[in-house]
């Protein structure tokens, strides 16, 4: 017999069978209540027969179950549906006592019991729904971008060199050599950008970072863009406002439930996002003019800003400081102190930075030599750009971050399935 | 003025504006025709002007321009409309020339050449062709699943030992601690099955294969999928039969011109593959009733075998003996010899492989302790056995191999953008 989904069962009549795990059990003086969990959702299961009702006594939560019965109407159950008559056949062993109890509606467990255990604790149903969120979100990133005639990519993760600086990087034992795991596809998207024009990637890259920090993972989910053709950054935040918006438009669409579980303001992107440059962005929060980076503080007083003067959830900073800006990056034609290079903010919390790149070889061996790097240490890389390259520009989103701030959490490792940190390295 | 692709240019009337490479130049007595690549194909450009045409020969090939003029009608051109008039601006300095000559309707260059100059050689049509095959089915792949109610996942590159055996591993330093690189994501899927009931990802895995082979990289695309509450490797090799198909369909659909460039034969996947036991497929290829494995010649007798027969590319051999077969292999329950797994031949190559695992946290130790592994090891994966994992089974197909094979390729570096091996670590 074909298997109803917990999710069909309100639309179900007569002999249905469910498969699941035995999310909660309650045992009454007449009747035993079971809760079963799938993939979709919860349904009742309701218990009379004796035998029954002793074999649910032996099947703690968490064991995985085949229950027939019948799908019966009931407007206290969820759904308005309950099973009842159920004869119920377990698909393996029955299942040891989970860390914690799964089916409360609040994760009662502390950071680290949650990620020590997080191949049990996922399977609550609040912990489902911020995977959901981030699963959606690629979904929306990548159909977006098809839609727009990119090319996915799939890049090297395991590099010569590190990919913009030499800290923070993971080094390698390579059949003999060192090498290192890259930080970003940056240099090879732009190269790959000399080929297909638009390309996106979303793969893992890796930060060896020190700090112990609720901002920060070892490794993380990178939603990589770069186009060419561009006039200049500009043209990058307008694929990167509508891309966001497809990502928001898919998350709403396809995971509502777990939206509203987890009670999160899923944000409106404007048509257009207001956009201010550093140096005036540092007059408004009353920073020195010198100041080459705005600190947490200026970004959270620039986000209270956006949404005072502009209703905005996001603001986009561009024009940052050569200084602190990637060798790459294009400088602000009409004065070079400045780049052509953005922030985006949200609520009031850098989310992504991008920006316009160079294009013409001989402006990367001006900047790399200014910077005292080697041009040498960049062979193929500067090969495409003296092969003729489009200006170009692009954009980097990380999913957990992303995630984390859709969420207002205050630690992104709740966004990872299985994070990895300076003391984690399990599960 | 707003941009007009190559693509679109058939279709075009008056003024329009092209932006691309310049693909060919082409100097005759009284014209000189131009050829533009942009990322939707080629367009021809004609130049009668003599300073256009002076500063056409100033403008190598791979020089980005922008090139305004006007689209006329020209039964010689490709797809009937040329642009005459031209007013070409470069968007960047001279291109240099290139290694090879691009605009050659072959890629007239060696592997290596190919290889050292990626980011160059990829901009040839016929390379671009290869990996469009390659995006396309990794579209195909997710969106077919995504439709099945699979949840796409996310799991760590970085492991504290290696998935499946020691051997082939890249070690790593991990903040001082040594680690590993992630061979696949099998126990990972395997766990969040037991959250999700059925996932997928596509990512990256890193194995460090000594021997230069044409079959072998050191990192590549895996197209990893994994679902529970099967009956057996049967519904697996189902859900991997649909999923090849769909693939086919996005690459039919969506790249037709690749295809055709190529002169690719894209296969037809039967409705159901045909299957044969391992034990039979022996018996059909001659071979001792004691062979532990197919060899290579066995292969291609079987997948010849299985086109005289059913007049099927494909051919799922099931049943290979446990001692051939990861520890987590599901044994045929009616004969532990045997295991519910499969290869999948596509024209007398190894595809894929996948089959049903254990479920049981008593099984697992056994079948640990059975080879000599120490179940210590497997922590986390075997605490998620324990707590109620339903029957589950799932597969991987290496995006490189499976592009090879479409296309009857004889190296399978030429499907990586930019492969590695025990000697390329570069571009």
């Amino acid at each position: 017999m074909l298997r109803t989904l917990c999710s069909e069962l309100p639309a179900a009549t007569g002999e249905v069978v469910l498969e699941g795990w035995i999310h909660r059990r309650r045992r009454l003086a007449a009747v035993t209540f079971v809760v079963i969990r799938d993939r979709t959702g919860l349904a009742q299961v309701v218990a009379t027969d004796p035998v029954v009702r002793e074999q649910i006594s032996q099947l703690p939560e968490e064991s995985v179950v085949r229950v027939a019965g019948t799908a019966t109407a009931n407007a206290k159950a969820p759904g308005g549906v309950e099973l009842t008559e159920p004869a119920i056949e377990p698909l393996g062993a029955p299942a040891r006592q989970p860390p914690l109890e799964l089916w409360r509606p609040a994760v009662g467990a502390t950071l680290p019991t949650l990620l020590d255990h997080a191949a049990l604790t996922w399977r609550h149903p609040a912990r489902q729904a911020v995977w959901k969120i981030a699963a959606a979100s690629l979904s929306g990133f990548r159909s977006h971008l098809d839609g727009a005639g990119f090319t996915e990519i799939a890049t090297p993760k395991i590099v010569d060199r590190s990919t913009e600086s030499g800290a923070n990087v993971f080094p390698l034992n390579y059949f003999g050599a060192t090498a290192y795991l890259a930080q970003s596809p940056q240099l090879y998207k732009q190269m790959l950008t000399g080929v297909f024009e638009r390309v996106y990637e979303v793969g893992p890259v890796f930060r060896a970072e020190p700090h112990d920090t609720g901002r920060h993972l070892a490794q993380y989910t990178s939603l990589d863009a770069e186009l060419g053709f561009i006039a200049d950054h500009r043209d990058v935040l307008t694929v990167l406002r509508d891309t966001l918006a497809a990502m928001l438009e898919t998350v709403r669409e396809t995971t509502g439930a777990a939206v509203e579980l987890l009670a999160a303001t899923l944000p409106v992107v404007p048509d257009r996002i207001p956009i201010v440059h550093f140096r005036r962005a540092l007059e408004l929060v009353g920073a020195s003019p010198e100041e080459p980076d705005l600190a947490p503080e200026h970004e959270r007083a620039l986000g209270h800003w956006a949404q005072q003067t502009f209703g905005s959830d996001f603001l986009a900073v561009e024009g940052y400081p050569a200084a602190k800006r990637p060798f790459y990056t294009h400088p602000q034609p009409d004065d070079p102190r400045w780049t052509n290079s953005f922030d985006l903010l949200f609520r009031g919390l850098e989310l992504v930075t991008g920006g316009q790149r160079l294009h013409n070889h001989a402006d990367y061996l001006t900047a790399l030599i200014t910077r005292g790097d080697d041009p040498a240490e960049y062979g193929p890389y500067l090969e495409a750009m003296a092969h003729g390259m489009p200006p170009h520009g692009g954009f980097a989103i990380g999913l957990e971050r992303w995630v984390t701030r859709l969420l207002g959490s205050d630690n992104i490792r709740y966004a990872a399935l299985f994070p990895r940190d300076a003391h984690r390295l399990q599960p």
